[in-house]
C-alpha cells in the first residue's frame, strides 16, 4: 500500500462515496427513556388535541353575541344558568341571555362559543353583570387547535426533546418507535498501552483513547463496544479487528498507524474486505496517520495514538459518520467568531489545527483565541480547550488579532 | 395572599437570594458512565504522564550534539548500536557517535536527548547516514509533558467530557468521584388531565407537562421523579407535595395555579415550611400565574398548565436553578442573532415571548425569527420551535426587519 496523503475535502468526499448507511434497527422506548432518541416513523394524529373546545380562563360561558353591546359603563345583564367542572362534560345546553360558570380547561357547554373573564363581571346570585364585550371563540382554546386528527405531528428522523416527548404524551402514547443507536467498536492498539487501573510498567503508559473516544462516541448519541487494548501482534489484531467488525456497525482503533515495523493495522484493515483500505493518510497536522477504510459496507477508522489527534480526527471525520448513520443531521461543528491572541502558524502543505481556548478581552468585548500550552498531542491539551483554528494548506500564517472561525468541541 | 405580579429580573434575584443550594451526595463513577456528570473534587496527579521520555515519530534515538553539522550534502555518519522497543525500557546507554532505532511511542534509552526522522537518514546494515540536524529534545514528548506528578489535572465542579475523561483514564484512574444528580419531582395537577395510556373520557385531556418537564430535567442533568398526575382536592394534592418535597431537591408542579376556585396548589405550598411563597406571579406573558416558593431550603415551582408556558418558565426560572444545585456553571440560554419576519407584539406591561422558528433568507443571507403558528399553549407550537423573541415590558412591539436575538431551546 501507498500512503499518499489526501487533503482533508477529499478524505471526506472518499468516506462519503463509500458509506452506505445501512438501515438500523428499532424498538419501542418508553416516553420517558426516548430523551434524545431519534424517531423511527412519522407520528400521525388519530385524534384532536384538545378534543374538545376548552375555556383558556376562569370566567363566563357566553355567546358572545349576548355581550356585543356591553361596555365598562354599560355592562349587560346575562342570567347563571349553571356551572362546569374542569375534567367533566357539561350536560346543560346554554341559551340566549344565558352565562355558565367555567374554570380554566374546562369543556364549553353547548350553546356557548366564549368565555368572558371573571376579571371582567360582576356576579349577584345569579344575575351577572358583564363588562366587556367577547367575540366569538375569545378566550377558548378550540378543539383540534393543538393538533387535529390526520395531521403528522412528527417526522421521522427528528430528535425526541422535551416539547416532542410532550406532543406524543399528548396523543395519549406511552412509548414510541425509536431506531436502535448504531454500535461503534472502539480499541487502542500498541505494546506501550495499557488498561488503566493495573500497575504501570516501565515504558508504557495508560490508555486514553479507548476511553475518551468511547466517550464522544456516546456524546453522539450511539453506544460504544469497549475493546480496550488490543496486543500488537498481527494475530491478535486481525482476530479482534474481525470480531469488532462482527458485532459493530462503525469500528475506530487508534495507535498503531505509523510506519513503524510493528505496524500492521493497515494490511490487517485492508484485508478484512472490500474495498479496504481508501483513505491512506491526511494531509493535516495533527492526524496525518489516519486511515480509513470500508469493510462488509461498514466504515472503519484507523486514527493516530496521539490523544489530541485522535479526538479531533473523531470529530471531523468520524462523528458525520454516526450522524449520518443514526439518521441524524449531520450537524457541522458550531463556529465562532473570535480573534488570533498570538500568530498561528501552519505546517508546510498541510491543513493546521490549532486548539485554543477562548478568553474574553473585557476592554474590547471581544472573544480572543489563545492557543493553549501544553506538548502536542497531549490529552491535557483538551480538556482545557474550548475548540480549534483551521490554518488552511495554503496559508502560511494567521496574523494575531486577524478574525478567525474557532470550531468548538461542544456546544455551552 | 396578595397576587402581586413581579418583573422577571424581580422574580429571578428573589429565588437566587432564597435559594441556598444544598450539598449533593457523591458516589464513585466508571470512567465510562461518567461522561456529562459533574466532578465532586479535585483530580491531582500523583505521577508523571508520560512516565518517561517518548519518541513521537520512527527513527533514531541519537545525542543532538552528534548531529550538528548534518545536512543534505554532508550526512554525518553514525553507528547503529542497537533497537527499542514501544513497551519496553531499553537497557543499554548510547553513547557518543551512536544511534538507536525506535519507533513512536517508545522510551529514548540513557544517553539520547533527540530522535531522527527516520526518512532523514538512510541506513547500511549498522551505519547511519543522518542528513539533518536535530536539536536537544526534537521529536520527543518529555516526561511529565502532558501532565506533572502534583499538577492539579481537573477541578471539582468540572463537568467530565471525552477529553476530561481521556486524562482521568492517563492516569490510571478507572472510575472518579462525582455529585449525585439532583433529584427533581415532577407531577401535573388538575381534575381535567389523565395518564397517556388510558382511555380518554369527554371533557379530559392526557397529561402533557410531567412528561416535557421530566425530559426538560434529564436535559438539565437531573433525575426526574415522576409523579405523574395528581388528583386536584386539597387532600392528595397535600399528601403528594409533601411526599415530593420530602424525596427529591426541587419540586415541580404545573397546572392548578389559576384563580378557580378548585385551585388550591398556592396555598399548600406555602404551608409546607418557611418562607413559603416568594414569587407570586410573574408579569410576563405566556407565564403569568408562576409560583415559586421554598420550604426546609428547597424550592418547589409551580407552573402554569399550559404546556409551552410550564416549559419557556423552566428554561427562565428552573434550570437556572437545578444548574447551581448541580454544580454547573448556569449558562443563560444560548442565543442567535436573526431579523423579526413580522411585527412583533407585546402583551401590555408584560414581558412577552414569542415562540419562533428560524428561517434561513437565503437572498438576504441572514435569519428570519418567524413567530410559529399554532394555538397559544399548545404543545406543537413548541415541536417546531427554535427559540423565543423577548418583546419588552416598555416596548409596545418590534418592527419587522428589526434587528432580535433570539434565545435558542437547544444547542443544535
Amino acid at each position: 500500500m501507498f500512503r499518499k496523503l489526501m487533503k482533508l475535502e477529499e478524505a471526506k468526499k472518499v468516506i462519503d462515496e463509500n458509506f452506505k448507511p445501512a438501515q438500523l434497527g428499532d424498538e419501542d422506548v418508553a416516553l420517558l427513556e426516548a430523551y434524545n432518541r431519534v424517531l423511527k416513523e412519522d407520528i400521525v394524529s388519530q385524534m384532536d388535541v384538545p378534543s374538545f373546545d376548552r375555556s383558556t380562563v376562569d370566567g363566563y360561558a357566553v355567546k358572545a353575541e349576548d355581550t356585543f353591546n356591553a361596555d365598562e359603563n354599560q355592562p349587560m345583564t346575562l342570567i347563571v344558568s349553571g356551572m362546569t367542572f374542569a375534567g367533566e362534560q357539561p350536560r346543560m345546553v346554554l341559551s340566549k341571555g344565558e352565562a355558565v360558570e367555567i374554570v380554566t380547561g374546562a369543556p364549553l357547554p353547548e350553546g356557548a362559543d366564549a368565555v368572558v373573564m371573571v376579571e371582567d363581571t360582576e356576579r349577584m346570585d345569579d344575575q351577572l353583570q358583564v363588562y366587556t364585550a367577547v367575540t366569538p371563540k375569545m378566550n377558548v382554546m378550540q378543539r383540534g387547535s393543538d393538533i387535529k386528527s390526520g395531521e403528522t405531528v412528527l417526522h421521522a428522523g427528528q430528535v425526541l426533546g422535551a416539547s416532542e416527548i410532550g406532543a406524543l404524551a399528548a396523543l395519549g402514547l406511552t412509548k414510541t418507535r425509536c431506531f436502535k443507536p448504531p454500535m461503534v467498536a472502539v480499541l487502542s492498539i500498541g505494546s506501550e498501552v495499557i488498561e488503566p487501573g493495573k500497575l504501570l510498567p516501565a515504558g508504557k503508559i495508560f490508555d486514553i483513547n479507548a476511553y475518551s473516544l468511547s466517550t464522544a462516541v456516546i456524546e453522539c448519541g450511539a453506544k460504544p463496544i469497549f475493546f480496550g487494548v488490543v496486543p500488537d501482534d498481527k494475530a491478535s489484531l486481525s482476530k479482534t479487528l474481525t470480531a469488532a467488525l462482527a458485532s459493530a456497525d462503525v469500528v475506530i482503533t487508534s495507535g498503531g498507524v505509523s510506519v513503524g515495523s510493528r505496524d500492521y493495522t493497515p494490511q490487517i484493515v485492508d484485508s478484512l474486505g472490500k474495498p479496504g483500505v481508501v483513505v491512506y493518510g491526511v494531509a493535516v497536522k495533527p492526524g496525518k496517520p489516519t486511515t480509513v477504510a470500508f469493510a462488509q459496507d461498514k466504515p472503519l477508522f484507523s486514527l493516530p495514538g496521539n490523544p489530541a489527534a485522535a479526538l479531533l480526527m473523531f470529530y471531523l471525520l468520524v462523528r458525520p459518520v454516526i450522524q449520518r448513520l443514526c439518521c441524524r443531521a449531520p450537524s457541522d461543528m458550531r463556529s465562532i467568531k473570535a480573534f488570533a491572541g498570538v500568530k498561528l502558524f501552519s505546517a508546510k502543505g498541510r491543513r493546521t489545527f490549532v486548539v485554543v481556548r477562548l478568553v474574553l478581552d473585557v476592554e474590547k468585548c471581544r472573544l480572543i483565541a489563545e492557543p493553549v500550552a501544553g506538548a502536542s498531542g497531549a490529552i491535557t491539551s483538551l480538556t482545557g480547550a474550548d475548540g480549534f483554528v483551521e490554518v488552511m494548506e495554503n496559508q502560511q500564517y494567521i496574523n494575531k488579532d486577524e478574525e478567525v472561525s474557532v470550531k468548538l468541541f461542544r456546544s455551552v
